[in-house]
C-alpha cells in the first residue's frame, strides 16, 4: 500500500467509498476521470448511486451532474443512470443505460468536442465544479497524482473542483508511472506554442500537481477497466480497411505520402481496428499515431516493430491486451505517451503533424456531410467524441463504415444527413466495403456519383431516384428537394427499414 | 516606374495584358491574388475574358479554373463569369454574376475553409496549377514580390504554378511595403510551431521569394480595389451590436474577459462593422484583432487609440478609408500586419490567442446549427469563407444576424437548418436584434427556448408549433419531426415567404 500513497499526510484521507460519499451532495457538478472505458472511477459511482437511491426512497429529489473525459463503463455511467442519479452528462458516452436515459429526456446531455470541454469547465461555461473524482495508480511524495490508464480532463477537473476524491486502483500497474505527459494548458491570454513536432515529443511532467488541501478522500479500488473482448476482423471490416489502404498506397504513388512517414489518427471500433491489422501486412514502416486511444491493433503494431510511437489520452484494450500492458508497461513506455485530452486532441498539434484521420460514422449524405451522433436526427448514439477535433485539422480526414446496417434496413448513404457533425467542407474521403469516395476538390454535384458508387447496391436506385427529384431544384449548386430530403429516415421511422 | 520594378532582368518581362494572355490556355488552372475585394488582378481577367469570347465565337470550348484567396470584384470574377470563361471556381465568392453561374450549374464551385486551400493546392488535391496571377505593389531588387492589399494564397499559388504573371498596380500605395508578414508554411512532415503569441508578432519577411524563371509576364495596372461605399449603421445592426457588447460586458463581470484584453475576429458586413462602431463607445481598451479582413471600423478604432493592433490577410475598405490607407500606410504599418491566409486563419494561432469570433450567417436552427452558405439548402450565397476556421477555434464563437430578411419573408431561425456549416457543437452564441442566445453548456432541448426568444415575433408561433410536433419524437435528445423539419423552407420555395 505504501508504494501507492507516498505522501505521509495524505494517508489520513484514506476511507471507504461509502464514507467518501459524504462529500457528494445533491446538485453537485462532478468531474471524473475516464476515457473510452479506461481509467474511470470504480468505487465512488456505486456509492453515489446508493445515496441517490436512499434519497429517492425518502421521496427526495437527488441527482448530480457528471462530466467525464469520454465514455466510461457499466460500473460508472451504468450504475449512476440506473439509479437516476444523473441530471446532466457530458461529453461522449457509450453506456447503453445512460444512453437510454438521455434519449428518454431524463438526462440532459451536451455533446461537445473533447478538446474543448476541459477549458470550458475551467472557464465556468458549464457552471461551478464541486468535486473531481480521479482514478490514479499512485500519489507521489509531493502529493502529486499519477493517473491510471486515461488522462482525459483530470488536470482541468482537479484544478476547477473544490474537492478532490482520488481512487487508487491496485489493478492498474504501477509501471504506468512515467507513461503520462502532463501539460497544464494555460488559460487564454497566456498561451504559448505547444512544442510537439513528433507524436513522441514530451512537453510536461509525469504526474499532476494538485492542492493537497482539496483532497478530501482517498479510496482504494481493485478492478479492471472495461476491457471488451477482441472481436475478430470480419469480412466487411477487412474490405473497408483494404480500400483505405489502397487509397493510402495511391497517395504514396502520387508523392503525397511516404511508406516511412505515416501518422495515424484512428477512431475506436471494429473497422479502425481492421485498418491497424491491415497495416501489419502493408509496406508502411515506422508508423506513428497521434490519436485519442491506444487499441489492441496499436500494441500489435508496436510489438511487430511496424509502429514506433503512439500518442493518445487513454487505452481501449481487450482483456488480453490489457494483461499484456500490465505485464509490460515498462517496455510500452518507450513507445506510448498518454496526454491530457486537450493536448491529444489539440487543433494546433493535429494541423502541424498532419495525420490521416480515420473515424466511424452513422451516415453520410450524397454531398459528403457526415452524421456521427444522432440516429434519424433525434436519437443520441455516442456523441461526437474527438472526431471533430481531428477531422477539421487532419491532413486527410476519412470516415469509414459498412454501407448498410441492421441487416440492410439502414443505409449509411442517404439523401440528406439527419444530423450534421462534419460539414461537406471537412470531409475528404468516405470508405465503405464497396470502395472509397475521394471527395477532394470536387463540387457538390460531382460528389454524388462517387457517393452512390459506395452505397449498398439495394439503395442505389433509391438514391438515384432522389437525385432525379433534386435535379429539378431551381438552384443547381447543391440540388435538393427539401420535401423528400428525409424520405429514407421517415420511412425507417415508420416501417423499420429505409427500403421501399 | 523604376521604383516599382527594381530587378533589372525582370523589366524585360513587362507587356500588356493582351500580350500576356498568350500564357493562358484553355483548361488551365489559375491561382489569383485577391481577398474580399482587395488585391485581385485588374488587368488580366478582361484579357482572359476576351480570349474566351473569341474562342466561343469560333465555336470552340474555352474555359479556365479559377482559384483565388477569397472574393474579388466585377472586373475579375464578374468579367470572367460574363464571358463563360470559368469552368471551376473556389473558394469564397461574392460576385453576383459568378454566383448566378454557380447556381445555374454552369460553374463548378468547391467551398472550402480558407486556411486549407493553399496547402491543398500545393498537395495537388485540386489538380495541377498552371498559372498564378498576382497583384503586387513592387518587385524588389532580388526579384521577390511585394504583395498589395491582400496576401491570400499568393505564396502557395506562386509556389505551385508553372508560370507567374505579376500585375503591378500603381494605384496601390508603395508604402504598403513592409506591412506584410510573409511566412512560407512547410509541408506536412516538416512543420514547426508558429511562434505567434500576440496579433502583432511577426514571423516572416516582407516580400515573397519566387523563382524568377517562372515569371513570364509583368503587367501594369492602375485601378482601385472594389471599395464599396461605407453604409451608415442602421438601427437593426446597432441593436445586434448592442446585445453583443452587453454579452461581452457580462463576460468581463464573470471574470472571463478583461476590458484591456479583448481580441476580436470579425467577419465582413454591416453588423460586424456596427460592432466595431459600438466598441468606440465601450469600456474596452487596447483591443486587438486576429482576423481575416481589415474594415473601416478597425481603422477608426486604430485612429481613436482604442485598437492597438490588427492582424489580417487583406483590406475591405470604403473609398474614403482606402484613400486614408493610401495616404498614411506608413503610419498604419505600426498597427496592421497582412499575412498569408493560411496563417491569418490558422487553427493553431486562433486556439492559442482565443479571440471572440463574430460571423454573419444565413440561418440557424432551434438547436444552434448554423447555415452560412446555401439558401434553402441548394443555392450558394457566398461560401463559408473563414467562418469555419475561426468558429471551431475561437474562445467564444458567435453568429450575428437580423432575425428576419426580405421584408420579413425569411426567418433567420428555422426548425432545421437547410445546410449545416457549423454544427451545434461549435456554436456558442447567436445574436439578433431581439437579444442573444447563450448556448454554452446547454443540452439541445434547453437551447430551443433561447433560440425562439431571439426569433422575429411573427415566426415564434410557427417555431413553437414545430417544437410541439417534434416533442412527439420517440427519441428526446434532439426532438425532430423529419416530415416537417423543412416546412419553413418548402413554404418559402412555394410561396416566396416562410410565413403561413
Amino acid at each position: 500500500m505504501s508504494e501507492r500513497i507516498r505522501n505521509q499526510s495524505l494517508k489520513s484521507k484514506v476511507m471507504s467509498a461509502e464514507e467518501a460519499v459524504q462529500f457528494i451532495n445533491n446538485g453537485d457538478m462532478i468531474g471524473t476521470s475516464g476515457f473510452t472505458g479506461a481509467g474511470y472511477p470504480k468505487g465512488m459511482p456505486a456509492a453515489i448511486a446508493a445515496k441517490a437511491n436512499e434519497a429517492h426512497a425518502r421521496g427526495d429529489e437527488w441527482a448530480v451532474k457528471i462530466l467525464t473525459g469520454a465514455s466510461t463503463a457499466p460500473e460508472n455511467d451504468g450504475v449512476l443512470a440506473e439509479a437516476d442519479a444523473v441530471s446532466f452528462r457530458s461529453p461522449f458516452n457509450t453506456d447503453p443505460k445512460m444512453r437510454a436515459k438521455i434519449n428518454e429526456g431524463k438526462v440532459k446531455y451536451t455533446d461537445i468536442h473533447l478538446s474543448e470541454l476541459g477549458m470550458y469547465v475551467q472557464e465556468g461555461f458549464f457552471g461551478h465544479m464541486d468535486v473531481a473524482i480521479i482514478e490514479a495508480v499512485a500519489i507521489r511524495e509531493d502529493g502529486s497524482i499519477v493517473p491510471s490508464s486515461a488522462v482525459g480532463n483530470n488536470v482541468e477537473y482537479m484544478d476547477a473542483a473544490d474537492r478532490i476524491i482520488i481512487e487508487i486502483n491496485e489493478w492498474q500497474d504501477l509501471e504506468l508511472e512515467g507513461m503520462h505527459d502532463i501539460y497544464r494548458m494555460p488559460m487564454p491570454g497566456s498561451r504559448v506554442p505547444l512544442p510537439i513536432c513528433n507524436p513522441g515529443d514530451r512537453i510536461g511532467g509525469t504526474s499532476i500537481d494538485v492542492d493537497p488541501e482539496k483532497i478530501v478522500a482517498i479510496v482504494h479500488t481493485d478492478g479492471p477497466d472495461r476491457n471488451a473482448p477482441f472481436r475478430p476482423v470480419d469480412e466487411t471490416s477487412k474490405a473497408i480497411a483494404g480500400h483505405l489502404l489502397d487509397f493510402l498506397d495511391g497517395e504514396v504513388h502520387a508523392g503525397r505520402l511516404a511508406y516511412d512517414r505515416l501518422i495515424l489518427q484512428n477512431g475506436v471500433g471494429n473497422v479502425p481496428n481492421a485498418v491497424l491489422a491491415g497495416l501489419e501486412d502493408s509496406r508502411f514502416e515506422n508508423i506513428t499515431a497521434y490519436t485519442e486511444v491506444i487499441q489492441d491493433g496499436m500494441l500489435d503494431l508496436i510489438d511487430s516493430g511496424k509502429m514506433s510511437f503512439a500518442s493518445a489520452t487513454s487505452f481501449c484494450l481487450s482483456p488480453d491486451a490489457a494483461h499484456r500492458m500490465n505485464q509490460e508497461a515498462d517496455r510500452y513506455r518507450n513507445h506510448i505517451v498518454l496526454r491530457p485530452q486537450q493536448v491529444s486532441n489539440h487543433p494546433e498539434v493535429i494541423r502541424r503533424l498532419a495525420p490521416i484521420g480515420i473515424n466511424g460514422m452513422i451516415e453520410a449524405d450524397i454531398y459528403g456531410n457526415v452524421n456521427s451522433t444522432n440516429v434519424a436526427g433525434s436519437k443520441m448514439m455516442n456523441g461526437i467524441g474527438g472526431s471533430g477535433d481531428f477531422t477539421r485539422n487532419a491532413y486527410i480526414s476519412s470516415f469509414v463504415t459498412p454501407s448498410a446496417a441492421k441487416d440492410g434496413d439502414i443505409s449509411a448513404i442517404v439523401p440528406f444527413a439527419s444530423h450534421i457533425d462534419h460539414a461537406e467542407h471537412d470531409v475528404k474521403l468516405i470508405v465503405t466495403e464497396r470502395g472509397y469516395a475521394d471527395l477532394r476538390g470536387l463540387c457538390p454535384r460531382d460528389r454524388v456519383r462517387k457517393m452512390i458508387d459506395i452505397a449498398a447496391p439495394e439503395y442505389r436506385p433509391l438514391l438515384e431516384e432522389y437525385v432525379e427529384f433534386a435535379s429539378k431544384s431551381k438552384a443547381q449548386h447543391t440540388p435538393h428537394d427539401l420535401t423528400r430530403a428525409f424520405e429514407f429516415h421517415t420511412r425507417f421511422l415508420e416501417t423499420g427499414s429505409m427500403k421501399k
